[in-house]
Order: structure tokens, then sequence, then C-alpha cells
């Protein structure tokens, strides 16, 4: 895996990296992320095309094993005439596949540095159009995930149906391996991910191959219909209309490759193309493959008495097809991963759209933060979490996934390919009226299946990917103008020259120990003014809580000074014996917080001296052991917590450490 | 109940514990736990004997809902005969209550500030001996949160059967009301915690009496025998002990009152024997009538065909005697109200132990902070947590936590009697002897039981029991020697007055911005010595991460600092124009982390010049909005974080308000 002339050791012996002491976490990030990679290992992460292909177009070929099914399921409920319609249908979004693939070719070559949508539409269209297009595909990606998922486990349960009840479990425990597949980094997923993808490819021409032979030569007669358990409808345009846009689902995933044409091998426009094409020859003969041979052989996937499905579309065939045997197994087995891993896209294209985002100033900084394996950690954990969520939600079920999915994808379609056409119209290069054109039925096609899937899955789920594109686009919006408005806020234009800062420091006493002698020797070594403050939380001591307060200091500073107690009596008796030369204030805090007298002090000495910034030291020790830590510093924290709301206030934590000798 | 010459205010207008601007968080504390009590209010705080009664000995009344019941449950297994054996073994611990009751009323009167098996064991045999003790209360305590909870929510499900699924989630839920109902303050709990405790003694007395009058009028005539449909025991000796082994748990909770005589209004120890009286007395006539009624009536408690038990012998009997009506509701109301409150006993034990303990050094220090209503709040909230726990591993079952109970009490029972022993041979106060006897007799009557209890119910959790009093003694041990090394650490001899601190300042530099100028100025005024670090974490931008490193240093420093991007240089322009009197560092971080090559400069830093401490600076700008904190700051935390590994470091947070103008 290593490039020969690679000057960067992989496991760096003392690098800053790779302490001495690692901790625990550390140790199990790197057991399973791996070892910290330097940046200038970046450019040897680069995909050869047979790599690209698995992690570019494993969501687009792989959406063929659930695209005919959700067709299928759609027409049957209309009827045996309905149900003959299904190849007329994937016909149709076989059309659709191949215009929308001739479109990304275009912009494949005018984008080599990577034309997503967001890209696209922001620099020919505008800005808001462009948030429209991130918003809809970061919504996409999200779903790419859920649905791929939840289809990975269909196919797993519909093999062993025993492990039917724990679908969800499955599910979350394969949106897991995903995340930490691709933590991992991008040139080992490729690598992970190339044989589940090149096995189903070749499993699935199998199946349709033998199966075609068979039903031709007779060994397979077709089945007679079955009527649908669930409810039915009469077979109207809305019904086909309904089963031509949940066999869109195929086309999700198509614009991966133009997103991230930079990850391939130079020349990458080129290799880009030409792996475009080669995608969607194989997802187009696989998607009509099956919906041919479904037909041919009248198979329908498994539902149980209510309309229910329990067995996917491809078992069903591969049982006809194969028999139950090891062939059915290995078959069931490629479409599972090829599905958990189709995830991958997503993981792929989410993190880079987000710190393309972020760069731009759209999207949280950390977003565009590369990790410890040169990828963007932070998108990939946000991705991860997010699909679980949606997971969850819809309790890992493909079937009320699959209305939502295809919606987000063809906006960003629609916004890409308009882009283009604006692009074509401006620069008017060579032929431009011939990709003007191309580009142009593109745009307007997909902006029609856009209307259709919206109408026809309203009821099913798209109101709410329609409400959430907008909100998405608003939260975007306003984040650039919070970072925006920040850099107004902290502009160097019209600094004006400050004078020397007025400063003081206060020293926050708990007792006369050589910690608080340490944080002593600092503060006079950070200013000339040093005050100490005793907060004195407790009048009553631990065990008789009813001992009652004693004596008064000498000269009282303010009202709730008057009261001190014995244990203070003998905290001064101390103090001035080791520290005479620094004056101790005595609070008494009436209402055992430490840190509201302390406020409260440090407002009337603002208001009797000239000063421009505090110094609060808190003297702190660390214990040698961390479960140590319980015991101590409690009350440290909450009153630095406390300390933050007060802007002319610099807190500092000085620590001395407990074993280690006073210098 | 506001003492009439209580100089306080009980809403302190402008108090500090008020501030203007409340969080949702402490509002909401506040509607929940009250306003916050001046430690001046602490005398006030002191029970009435009718209000500590309930306070006090809900735990040991309640006991007879149960300890019935739990020996039945033995004997029933043994067949008819044995059955008929409760009533005398009902006497034997009858008998065993009036020697623990006797006993305590000397240590009440020797102990008036309370005298707790864990004060009286430390001060009378040796420390090791008192924190057994301690150990043992601290378990029984929570065991007594866990059984009284699970008994309350049984007495709930007797009466609706139809709740018995949710057993778990209610015994959650009345962990979550004790608890806070100990939050707000012990008085007002005592006024709380009366009238159910008065209601089920009452009811109680009304049950027995009207069942005896029934009985022996022939009303009621007992009912035949009906075999145990568990599994069934022949009739041993071992049977005998056992049964009274879990009849024991009627004695749970009868050192309480010695624990806690500081809370009774004085003359204290008068006081608190006159109501230990009272509670015996109560107890052990609540406990025997039940037995007796039972065994008269021929009534056991409900189970089912395996069985376990389903319905509360209580609630049977209330059947039986008054029918399903009114007053049998009210009953199991009662009965229910009495034991969730009865975990109150451990709510008061509990914290106040944990206090003395803290006190002495045995338990970490937060344990003795009194809160806002002048209880010691973290006691409160750690023993809910622990109960829910222990609730939650025996899944709310009465039956499966007995077996458990009584042992740990016993063992404190036995420590604190023997020390008593001890104080009489020592002190020979007027009629020493016999006062030496009482607890002697005690001590071996308790001691016997104690080992009893371990025996006969080792295979039925004893053993878990055995093993966590050990491990606790151990924590408790282990805290105090840590809080000593601690003590020998900081200790003020021979320490020595030390030179002048040599320091220097460190500005970690993000940016040249108004933040940063902040910060620059206050470095600036801590120090003559001032250094800008700026880390390279990202040698490419964000759009195109594969963009090369561009132009080196005028003079390397050292070899990672050899290569500086573009936008560095930018950075420098800036900064040579607004601060050139200030050095500024530019680190290459290969590895893209912030904090690894500033350790290592400040390495460096440290041997280069004759330093002893490093304040490093970070700027931070503080949003006007909470969420916006995401969008920020976050690089500074992580860095804050390993810096905290040098103990030459002192980090100081230099916060910039946005929005607010520079001074």
């Amino acid at each position: 895996m290593r490039h020969p002339d690679d000057p960067t050791p992989e496991r760096p012996v003392a690098s800053p990296a790779a302490p001495q002491q690692a901790s625990v976490f550390s140790r199990l990030r790197r057991a399973f992320i791996g070892e910290t990679l330097s940046t200038r290992r970046i450019k040897h992460q680069k995909l050869p095309k047979f790599l690209a292909l698995p992690v570019f177009s494993s969501d687009a070929i792989s959406s063929s094993a659930y695209a005919t099914e959700e067709m299928i399921l759609v027409l049957w409920a209309g009827g045996a005439a309905a149900l003959h319609l299904s190849v007329g249908t994937g016909c149709a979004v076989a059309l659709l596949l191949a215009i929308v693939a001739f479109s990304y070719c275009q912009t494949v070559n005018a984008y080599p540095q990577g034309g997503g949508s967001f890209i696209v539409s922001s620099e020919n269209i505008g800005p808001l159009f462009g948030l429209s297009a991130a918003s809809a595909l970061l919504i996409g990606y999200v779903l790419t995930v859920a649905v791929s998922i939840a289809a990975g486990a269909a196919a797993l349960t519909s093999a062993v149906p025993s492990l039917l009840p724990y679908r969800l479990p499955l599910c979350l425990l394969f949106v897991a391996l995903v995340t930490l597949a691709n933590l991992r980094g991008a040139k080992e997923s490729g690598t992970l991910f190339a044989p589940p993808t090149y096995g189903y490819i070749g499993l699935i021409l199998l199946l349709v191959g033998v199966g075609w032979w068979k039903a031709v030569s007779g060994q397979l007669p077709a089945a007679p219909f079955q009527p649908y358990t669930g409810p039915t409808h009469p077979l109207t345009a809305f019904l086909v209309l309904t089963a031509f846009a949940r066999g869109c689902a195929a086309l999700t995933g198509t614009e991966a490759i133009a997103d991230g044409v930079q990850a391939f091998r130079p020349p990458e426009s080129r290799n880009a193309a030409i792996t475009l094409v080669w995608m969607t020859v194989i997802l187009g003969v696989l998607f009509l493959g099956i919906s041919l041979l479904a037909s041919q052989l009248g198979v329908v996937p498994g539902v149980d008495e209510c309309g229910e499905p329990v067995e996917t579309l491809v078992s069903r065939l591969g049982r006809t097809v194969f028999g139950v045997g090891p062939l059915y197994y290995v078959l069931q087995a490629a479409t599972m991963a090829i599905l958990v891993l189709a995830a991958n896209t997503a993981y792929v294209d989410f993190p880079r759209l987000s710190s393309i985002l972020a760069g731009r100033g759209y999207a949280p900084r950390q977003m565009a933060n590369l990790g410890d394996r040169l990828v963007f950690s932070n998108g990939i954990i946000v991705l991860g979490i997010i699909s679980a969520v949606t997971i969850l939600i819809f309790r890992g079920d493909t079937h009320a996934l699959i209305p939502l999915y295809a919606l987000g994808v063809f906006l960003s379609f629609t916004l890409s390919q308009a882009g283009m056409v604006r692009r074509w119209l401006r620069l008017r290069t060579p032929r431009w009226q011939f990709s003007a054109a191309l580009n142009g039925i593109g745009a307007c096609t997909t902006g029609v299946v856009f209307l259709v899937q919206a109408a026809v899955n309203f009821h099913d789920g798209s109101w709410a990917v329609l409400l959430t594109i907008p909100v998405g686009v608003w939260i975007l919006w306003r984040i650039r103008n919070h970072y925006e408005a920040t850099a107004d806020a902290l502009t160097m234009e019209g600094h004006q020259e400050s004078g020397a800062l007025h400063h003081t420091v206060v020293v926050v006493v708990p007792d006369v120990h050589r910690g608080v002698m340490h944080a002593l020797r600092y503060a006079k070594a950070i200013s000339g003014d040093v005050e100490a403050v005793y907060v004195n939380t407790q009048p009553t001591t631990h065990e008789g809580i009813y001992r009652r307060v004693l004596k008064a200091t000498p000269e009282p500073l303010a009202p709730q000074l008057e009261v001190v107690s014995e244990a203070v009596e003998r905290l001064r008796e101390r103090w001035d014996r080791w520290t005479p030369e620094i004056p101790l204030v005595v609070l008494d805090s009436e209402y055992r917080s430490l840190a509201d007298p302390l406020l409260e002090y440090l407002d009337g000495l603002s208001e009797r001296k000239p000063v421009d910034t505090i110094t609060v030291v808190i003297p702190e020790f660390v214990p040698q052991r961390w479960w140590h830590h319980a015991l101590h510093n409690q009350s440290g924290l909450a009153l630095k917590r406390k300390l933050g709301s007060r802007a002319n206030v610099v807190v500092a934590n000085v620590r001395y450490f407990l074993g280690a000798s006073e210098e």
C-alpha cells in the first residue's frame, strides 16, 4: 500500500503525534482508525479507476437491488394489467438515467476540480440556488445511507428470516461499521469495497443470464398472477406515475462521480468520465435485466397477509432461478454487502460537500478539518449520527424511506443541469449549442420528474423533505451570516492602538498550603498589585453543623465580611505567618456559594480602582491518579464557569503537581 | 413555617444567590427545590417529636408491611405444620426487636451529638471497626430505599393488578419523587411524611382489631391450608432459621434515631429516647398483630402457578377483613405511601453519615457541602442514583432484595453494641454493670443473628453483601489515605521562600483580529517577555486540499518550520503591519494537530531561556448566542486540555466579547 518514494514513515517513532504516554482513548483510536498520516501524504490518496468505480458507484449500482421492487410493489396493487407495465416503466427510468449520465459527462469535463451541484449552480445561477442544491444533496446523502443500510438488512433477513426481529439493531451495527471504515481513509475503503461491488455485478448478470436461458428453454414457466394482499388501487395514470417515481430511486448516486473528480488519478476528468459511462451501462443493464426477468417469470416480492414485504424481489428471483443452495446465499451475501457499502458513496460525498461549504463559511469550520487519516472526520461522524437517527425514526424500513429518497437528488440534478445551460450560454465555447441543448434536455426532464416525485409521494413523506430543504438553506445562510458578522466585529479596520492595560490580580485562597504559595508566587510575577480572597462557605464545621460563628474581624470591609468563624481565625494566623505582604480579604458566604460573593467583590474592586482587567488566579492541584480528580477541584470548576460571565476577568488556573518538588 | 424572630428574608431580593438574569436551569431548580436558604437558618430546621417520629421511624414501622409476608413465604414452602410456626417465629423477632431497642436507648443517652454505629465503634473499638460499620450502614441505606420502594410498588400493584407490568418504571418514579422531596429540606419532609405514617399505623391497628373481632365472633372462619405452588422444602431447623432471618427485616431502621439525635428539639437525648420507645412499641404491635391475624385467618400471600407472589399479604388481609371497598383501597394507599416514604429514613441518614465520613476525610469532601436547602444535597443525589441502579438490577422485586437486606444492618448493630460495652468498661459510670450487661446481651444476640443471616441467605445473595462491605471499607480507607498524602504534599512545614519567578508569555495566534490584539495587550501587561505563535495546521486550503505549500521562511528555526504556505505569508504581512514589536513564530503542523507542535515549542523555549513558568494566552471570543459556541473555540478547548499535562504552563483564556467595544 506504501508509495515507493514516500518520504514519511508510516509509524513516526518520536513524532509529536505519538507521545510516549498515550492515553487509553488514543490507543483505542489508533487501533480502530489507524496511525495518524502526515499531510504530505495527501497526493498518494488518489484512486485508480478500478477502485474509484466501487467507491463512487456502489450507491448507484446497488440501487438496482431495490428500485425494481419498489416499482413492482406499486403496480402490483393495481392488478395483473398494471403489473405488466413494469417493463415499460423500467425502460422510462433507464432512458432518464441515460439522459442524466450524458449531462453529467459534460459537467465532469467542464469542472475538473469537482463539479457538484452546489458549485455548478452557485457559480452559474446564484448563491441561493447553490445553497438549495447543497441542502438537497446533504439530505439526499443521509437518505442514501438510511435506504442502503435498510435494504442491506432486508437482503440479510430475506435469506435468514429468523433475523427479521433484529432488523433495527442490524441496521445500526452496519452504520457503525461503515462509519469506522470511512474514518480509516478513502484509499483503504476502495480496496475494501471493490470485491463486494464486482461480486454483486457478476452475480446479478449470472442471475439474469441463467434465469433468461431457463425461461426461454422452458425449464421455468411463468408463475400465474397472485393478487396483492394489501390495499389495492385502480390502474390510473397516477398509479403508473407513482411506480415511475419510485423506480427513479435507481438514479440516485449518479452525481457522485461529478462531485469527486479530484479523487481520480490524472488525467482526472477523462478517467472520471470513463468511469461514469461504465457505471451507467452497468446500472442500466442490471436494472433492466432484473425488471425483465421478474416480468418474464411472474416473480413478485414476498409479502405477508397485510401486504407488508418480508422478502426482497432479488431474493425471490434468486431462489426461483438458483434454488436454495450455495449460489443463492452467495447472491444474498453480495447484495447485502454492496448495499451496506453503498452507504459509502454518501460517506465520501457528504464530508467533502460539508468541507466545501465550511470553506465558504456556510458550515461550521470544524467540518473542513482533516482527520488523522486525511479524511474529513467530523463530516463522517456527523453523517453517521444523523443517519442512525433517521433509521431509528423509520424503524429501518426501506419502503417507508423510498418515497422521500429521490426528491432531493432530482432537485440537485435540475439545478446542476440548469447551471450548466447558463454556463454554455455565457462561455460560448466550441459546440456550445449542442452542449447547452443536451444539458437543457437534462434540466427539463429532471425538473419535471422532481415535480412528479413531490406530487405523487406527498402523503407518503415527500412533504417532510420539501420542508427540510428550505430549513437547511436557512441554516447554511445563517451560519455564513454569523461568520461574516464575527469577521466584521473582529476586523482590524479602524483599530486604534490602546495604551497599557491597568491590571490587578486576585488569588482565590482555599487554605494556606504549598499549592497556594505556588499560585501567589505566580501572581506576584504577573502583577505588582495582588490581593488574596478567602470565601468562607462553611461558617459551620463538618461534624457539628450547629456550631455558631464566633468572632468579628477587627476592621469590617463590608456588611457580609463581619462574621468570621473560628476556622477563619486560624487561617488568618497562618496567613500572617507565611505571606504577610499580601492582603487577605475574607468574604462570608451566607448562601454557601463560592462564586457569588467573589463576583460581588470583583465588581466592588473595579469601582475602587481604575482596572481594565482582573486576573483571577485559582490554585489547583493535579493529583497523580485520574480517579483522585473526583476528590478535588470541584468548586474551582464551578467558579471558573461563573466567572466566564465577566468581560473584564481572565481566569488563570495555577496548577501544583502533587509529588513534584517546588522549584 | 417561619420562625418569628428569623432575621433572614425567605426570598432575598438582591442577594448574591438570586442574580437578576437567572438561567433556565437555575429557575427550574428553584421551582423544584425551593429558594436558597441562608446558613443562619440552620437552627430552625429541628424537629418536634411528632414530626421526628415519621421522619426517623417510617422505615422501621413500614417494615411490618413485608416482614411477616417474607417469613410466611419461607414457612409455607415447608407445608401446613411449618406455617403454624409463623407466630412463634414472629415472637422471636419481636423479642430481638425489644433487646435492640433497649440497647439503643442507652446509646441515645450516651451520645447526645448523635451516636451512629460508625461513631460508637470507631471511638470505642477502633477505626477499622468503625469503617466496617459505616460501610455496612451505607449499603443498608441503599437497600432500605430499594426494598421500601419495591414493596410500595407491590402494594400498588396488589390493589391495581393491571399495573403489574409497570412495576419497574413505577419504582424509578418513586425514587425520583423521594429524592426531590429530600432535596427540598428535612423540616418540610417531616410535615409531608407525617400523614401517611400516622394513617398507616391507624389503618393496620383497625385491620388487626376488626379482623380479630370478626374471627373471634365467628364471622370469618379460618381458611383451609392451600399447598404452596412453588418448590417445597422439608420442615427443618434450616427452614425455620431462614424464616426467622427473613422476619428480621422488621428490625431494619431501628438505629435511625440514635444516628440523628441532633435533629430533635432540645432536650435532644430525652426526646430521642422517648421517640425510640414509641417507635418500638408501635412496630412490635403492628408486626405481631399482622402475624397473629394471618395465622388466625389462614391467609397467605397471593402467588401465581409458579409460586411467584403477585399479591401482598397485607392486601390479602385487607380484602378478607374489609372486603373490596373504599377502606381496602385506603389501606393499600396508606401502605404504599408509608413504604415509598420509608425510603426517606435512608435519605436522612445516608447523607448525614456521608458528611460525617467526609468531615473525617473518608469520603469525598463534596459530601459535606450543605445544599441550597441546608441538606447534604450531594449525599441525597448519590443515594438516589445508587438506589435506582440497585432497583434496576433486581427488577424491582422485594423478594429478591430481602435476603440481602438485614445483613449489613445486623453487622452495624453488633459493632455498635460491642462498642457500647467497651465504653461502659472504660468509663465505669454509675450502674455501668447493668448497662454493660444490657449492651452485651444486645451485641451477642445481634452478632449471632448476623451469622445466621449470612449463612442461611448465602446462596440467595448475602455473599454479595459480604463481598461489598470489605470493598467499601477499602474505598473509605483509600480516600482517607489520599487526603492525608495530599495534606503531606501540601504542608507548609519546611517550606522555603522562593525568589521571583522567571516568567514568559506565549500568545497562540489564530489570525490577526481585534480579539488577538486584546489578548496581546493583556500579555504585554503581565510580562515584558511576550512571543506569539501561529500553528499552521492546514498547509492546504479548504477548497483544494491538493494545493501544495509554497515558500520557506527567511530564517528557519527548526525543521518543521521550513515550509510555510501562501496563507501564512499573508498573515505575516498583516502581523508586521499591526504588531511589529512582538515576534511571531510560525510552526508547521505536519500531522494537523494544534497542540503537539506547540508543546514541542514550549519544551524548546524552556531550554532556550531560564523560565519557571510559561503563561499560554489563548484568545477566545464570546459570541452573543449560545448556539454560536458550536461555531467557535473548539480547537482552543482541545488545546487547553493538552496543555494540562505540562507542569510549568499556566493557561489564560483572554475572552473578547463580540459586540463589546474595545476600551
